[in-house]
């Protein structure tokens, strides 16, 4: 399993990848924000992209290099999102691939691309060529760290991870970096993904459990509601870990797939506690539902909820908020069978509140990390969605920056 | 037309209607609490109500009274929703209807009841039933203001309108009182509207009226995209302006149809003004959508997202986001097509943002009142939607109370 201490943690822990991240000045803050990831041996790669109609440039080309199954590297800045660019920003997103596929040694249909940061703004095409020339130099087996701070934008901190298991008698290494929801002014919360394993894996199928993996994970986060246009989760397998090719859905691809979802998982539950001005980490777990889509709905309902977000900011047990937003989640539910719980503590059931010990609830409302449980009584279905409390510092953050 | 000074104005505007609101101790304020209204001649009656599948006492037993299409009197109290409060808000919300029968001389089954507070708690009856008992006896044509303000809760001040028009060659008369988004703690935003005309009109068309006239005014207005347990809005229509019957879908009931739309989408104009710490009133027009429906859908998404609303408290002409909204509405649009103005200065245009004059856009931007238009260019139809600013009053409202 993966060590805090390693050095080669993040994107490089698995065999035959390297990573770099450089101040190109495309921040103001001058911070890292270019990133390049790369493996030598030829990948197999999946990516899942925002739904949003308004899609950035680099969604475009990049949704092209996945259609071919197969990558060699990722290339990515922070600073501007290249969104709403028109014709010259799918240009410039092209030539970011070609600047990297030049100096790598690869092809253009080799590159992944990812942005993020103001949109509306055309890149600095410049910088981030020198940038993208500047990373590949610097890529090294050390490099995951760098190339993950130089894809945050307000994020508190970078989001990183690793994690292993053994398939057919090798040991397969997975590694992550993200960035989150912490919004970067005047932009949208994007969240880039970006995922490496040395896995041998099928293209079809690595894509198959990168989108089950994604629907169960990134997409069970809700901070406020909004769909970036530049969201994208990939993910590279360069089988480097010798492992038998996994060409079916046998008990080894479960097993690669349980420990993706694992580690997309933990991801999630960084971003969600990292949200704009967050001060409290809620799980909203509903069960007894008919369906997971139905769990999930009920869930979001509640996570997106102005009303139940600032309760939570004002650590106020308001079961009231929770109650109506599944009412009007739009899945059949009967409030008399209904309960809901916070904490483990019940104070909602039979259609009306329960009466608790206002001590032990008070521990529950003020610690930062809250479970809101809510059982539908209709079924055996369930799901978790993970979001954060709305503060006095998400309007601040969200409403005085001046374009 | 209504005039301002009129004591008649509001729902004892039209003919035959009296009304009062009084002091019952309810509200924690000590300020009005219970309103009735009452026409004497019997009412043809029409109602539409909250989707929330947690839906508050009253509102069961108002669905009952509106059922029959017909009804004397609406009896209503702030300070307490009767909400979440199982088999004994369903009996208390059915005494309200027996206590103001009784008083009134008619029957339960001809009275309407709105509750709109605090939810979770019971309502105190022995209050409850002196309160109505004083409004009964204080009824007036000159009563709408006190049962007005008898009805709101946070709500900065009472929301009231009248207008008429001339069918068959007798002039009509239109009352409204309304309640809005302004929440009361710890509740959900509850809208209450009554509407009194004196119109003679068949109850299924008055039905088939409000239910259009609804969908097009008071569902159009998004405060924070909570839907209450307890929202309702009724029309009582006496006959007592003598006009030939309304049976058919012809001249006259267009008139009436579009008179009581002007009088429904004035008073949204003035709940969304008036949401919860709202420093700004928005009005989202969506035109060249395929169909209505769609173009509500879209104007919804702008006016839901909090990055939006957050935007807009801070004077940020911040079209990426409206653009992103439009963009994940679910609506199949062309970014490239799709075009956005913020009070008529074109922002967004051939998939990219538009160079505009920087003052003129200030004085759009600091305005109170601003228009975001959004032309799909894809259709005809077209849709407003109204909401408001999110400010840190909002987050300091429903985030400060503890419960």
């Amino acid at each position: 399993m993966f060590s805090e201490a390693s050095a080669r943690m993040g994107v490089t822990y698995p065999k035959g990848f390297q990573a770099a991240g450089v101040k190109a000045g495309i921040k103001k803050s001058g911070n890292l924000d270019v990133a390049v990831i790369y493996t030598e041996k030829k990948a197999a790669v999946a990516g899942t992209f925002t739904k949003n109609a308004v899609a950035a440039a680099p969604v475009h080309v990049s949704k092209a290099v996945v259609a071919t199954h197969t990558a060699h590297a990722i290339v990515a800045n922070a600073g501007c999102a290249n969104a709403c660019t028109g014709a010259q920003g799918e240009a410039d997103a092209a030539a970011m691939q070609k600047i990297a596929a030049d100096a790598l040694g690869c092809t253009s249909a080799d590159v992944i691309v990812g942005s993020t940061g103001i949109i509306g703004q055309l890149l600095p095409m410049d910088k981030v060529e020198q940038g993208i020339h500047a990373a590949v130099k610097a890529l090294s087996v050390d490099g995951s760290a760098d190339a993950g701070n130089a894809i945050i934008t307000t994020d508190t901190y970078s989001k990183a991870g690793a994690t292993s298991v053994m398939i057919g008698g090798k040991e397969v290494r997975f590694g992550i970096i993200a960035k989150g929801s912490g919004m970067i002014r005047p932009d949208m919360a994007t969240v880039l993904c970006f995922i490496t394993t040395d896995a041998d894996i099928d293209g079809v199928l690595l894509q198959d459990a990168l989108s089950e993996v994604i629907e169960h994970s990134l997409n069970m986060i809700s901070i406020d509601g909004d769909m970036s246009t530049n969201d994208m989760a990939i993910v590279l397998a360069n089988g480097a870990a010798g492992n038998p090719k996994i060409t079916e859905k046998n008990a080894d691809y479960e097993a690669f797939k349980e420990t993706l979802l694992a580690l997309c998982q933990g991801i999630s539950e960084k971003i969600a506690a990292d949200g704009e001005g967050a001060t409290k980490f809620i799980t909203v777990h509903v069960k007894g539902a008919k369906s997971f889509a139905d769990a999930k709905t009920v869930g979001m309902s509640v996570a997106n909820s102005p009303l139940v977000k600032t309760a939570f900011f004002g650590e106020d047990p308001n079961w009231g908020r929770v109650i109506c937003a599944v009412g009007y989640a739009g899945v059949p539910m009967n409030p008399n069978h209904t309960t809901v719980k916070f904490g483990g503590i019940p104070v909602y059931a039979d259609g009306m509140g329960v009466s608790y010990d206002a001590d032990a609830l008070r521990m529950v409302m003020t610690a930062h990390d809250i479970v809101v449980e809510i059982d539908l009584k209709d079924g055996t279905e369930e799901a978790k969605v993970w979001t954060c409390d709305f503060s006095y510092e998400y309007v601040k953050i969200n409403g005085e920056y001046h374009t």
